[in-house]
């Protein structure tokens, strides 16, 4: 078993934030498991590679030893945002609920042991706790304190109207705390508010309060925005073996270290090893291929990863991209450009329709990886290679 | 039956304000019974003849034939205040708020016919409502406007804490109305931004909005304060008989007038005849003796107000105030005045250990009614005449 000092270094390998480390520490003296929570959203379960920063972070406490509880946000879900102005979350049936979180439970457990990992549903608590409880929840909190939230002072003071519900939900995030009894919760960076707020409400229900820990977002193969599926520069850990292995390969050598971190189970030491012997010389392409063979490996098994190695070295070998290709840098229009502007505009097609069909007839890469998506768009400072045919290429820079 | 315009003038005597007179001389027109609803707070059952401003007001509706709701919190008084700040209003049980509910009932049917009396319970419909209803019942509203409110805004600006669960229980007495299908409310005129919601929440809901009849605070004994138990100016409607006929008869006579408009079911043609009457010389006393005799009818009974008004002229007869009263002023401490105090300070004893044992031995009348409460209190602005045992006055005025 590690020394407290090894285990906590693991547990903060890629975080943002621990809060409080010291009563982390102590914690992990006690020798017992802790109650380690993470919640998740039942709306999306198509999980692309962002997502999982936050499940190996669980994965490394089950390696540890503690006990991992994964919840599912199904009392919100089923609620939707009841203002209707934000599509993206509908209420939700418990039926299309309880099928997301098989789709879930099948991705997560590509990573998190099934036996050490407890599923929890907050409407468990919140449907006994009744309108009655939600007021006396709501009670526990002030106006003022809520109004200090960043994105909420943001809106107040810009005359954008907030509905009373979302002083609701940083409360019920810090009630699944209690009655989930957490040692610590994690987040993104962008939960800290709703994070602490668990931390009172447990102090209130006379509980320890939980230890906090804070994920960052992880960048998208743009190495700049946010991974997300709108930005189309995500890694769907349900896309084919060979898709998933061409798109690591295309990330720069500096993204390379960020995904190690926050990406791969191999040890610090041995990442540590890799970038020793970069600096003496090898390619970092062979420690490029070894992240996106163990990404692979991890969601389609070890033969897919050998496969999506041998296509990648044949594509390679035949389409090898030139030394001494023409670099374009084009305008983003809202912040985008789409792949037909890109092609028409870097001059490899003589006009939009003519991109579009070129995409239709599979004749189209970037970086390297055919693309098939009429409507794909490239966000502003998106840089890559972009090839139509077996002859014309561009590196493609966009503002 | 009364026209349109007559009905509409009984409904508005007295009151503060009505929105929207053209909506409901609208529903009025109408003919059919209209759902008229008042929220009272099942924490006080013991109801003095300030609360019955608006029992009165009730059963004006009853007499032109509409259905009146007769709403007990029952849902928010078994929350009480769960801040644990506001010692009035602590949780209450089931039981308890059925006992209180019970008493409630026996006193406001010597006011409004039970025949014609809805009782209604609103955690009929809270508690169906659950958690996630009440969060998307939070969600038609939003912290900017909640913060509009006067008494919200200035704790806000002024940096005292609001808990959440305040916004609440505005949407919670809106939301009675749409359970309800309330086609007017009536509230004091400290409730108007509560009672506006409910014509929000109903729109939202579908429904036509409910029209909002105000009422005024009613002034206790004193003609200045508002009538209240803490100040000692009340006429609680249990007190015995000869109590309430003599303390209606310590009034000043504008005060009178008002009590006539607010307390009494004589015809406004009526009271107008009264005003002409004593302008052409009657003696005010004896108006003043028939608004006595009709209120202490009302909670007691005919043969009790007989019997009171036999009393308080035996006692007339024998203790009539002498003419050459002499006037102390006295200085209020924390905006009262012991009536020990008021006696040692008016010369009227030597000392208060000597008050104390004359108000214990009966010797002690205030404008003419004996007292026997030692630790009465008189509020800053009152005034009053003072007996001690047969042949003592003073005019006491406090400052």
């Amino acid at each position: 078993m590690l020394g407290v000092e090894d285990r906590l270094a693991l547990i903060k390998r890629g975080a943002d934030e621990l809060l409080i480390e010291t009563e982390l520490v102590e914690r992990l003296k006690s020798g017992r498991p802790l109650r380690i929570k993470a919640g998740f959203d039942p709306t999306a379960p198509d999980l692309h590679l962002g997502h999982t920063v936050l499940i190996n972070k669980l994965r490394h406490f089950q390696d540890l030893g503690h006990h991992v509880m994964f919840l599912i946000g199904d009392f919100t879900g089923m609620i939707g945002d009841p203002t209707g102005k934000n599509s993206t979350r509908p209420p939700l049936s418990r039926e299309q609920i309880l099928a997301n979180s098989q789709t879930y439970q099948e991705q997560v457990f590509k990573i998190l042991d099934p036996e050490k990992t407890e599923i929890c549903f907050n409407s468990t608590w919140f449907e006994p706790l009744g309108a009655s409880g939600m007021i006396r929840l709501a009670a526990l909190h002030t106006v003022a304190r809520m109004l200090e939230r960043d994105d909420f002072a943001k809106r107040y003071r810009g005359g954008q109207p907030i509905a009373i519900h979302e002083f609701l939900y940083p409360l019920c995030q810090g009630y699944d705390s209690v009655a989930m009894k957490s040692d610590l919760e994690l987040g993104g960076t962008d939960q800290k508010f709703n994070l602490l707020v668990g931390r009172e409400l447990q102090k209130h229900y006379g509980q320890p309060p939980q230890c906090v820990l804070m994920m960052p977002l992880l960048e998208g193969l743009d190495g700049v925005n946010k991974m997300s599926k709108s930005l189309g520069n995500y890694v769907g850990i349900n896309e084919p073996p060979r898709e998933i292995f061409g798109k690591l390969m295309s990330v720069s050598d500096e993204l390379m270290w960020r995904y190690y971190d926050l990406l791969s189970f191999r040890a610090s030491e041995e990442v540590a090893g890799f970038k020793r012997e970069i600096a003496s010389g090898r390619n970092p392409r062979d420690v490029k291929v070894l992240l996106a063979q163990e990404i692979v490996s991890r969601f389609h098994g070890a033969a897919a990863s050998v496969d999506a190695l041998s296509d990648f070295e044949a594509r390679f070998r035949q389409g090898a991209i030139p030394d001494d290709v023409s670099e374009v840098v084009l305008d983003s229009v809202d912040g985008e450009l789409s792949v037909a502007q890109v092609l028409k505009q870097s001059g490899l097609t003589s006009s939009t329709s003519e991109a579009l069909r070129m995409i239709g007839q599979g004749g189209v890469k970037v970086d390297g990886v055919k693309i098939d998506d009429k409507n794909l768009a490239f966000a502003a400072r998106s840089n890559f290679v972009l090839q139509v045919g077996k002859r014309k290429y561009a590196r493609v820079k966009i503002r």
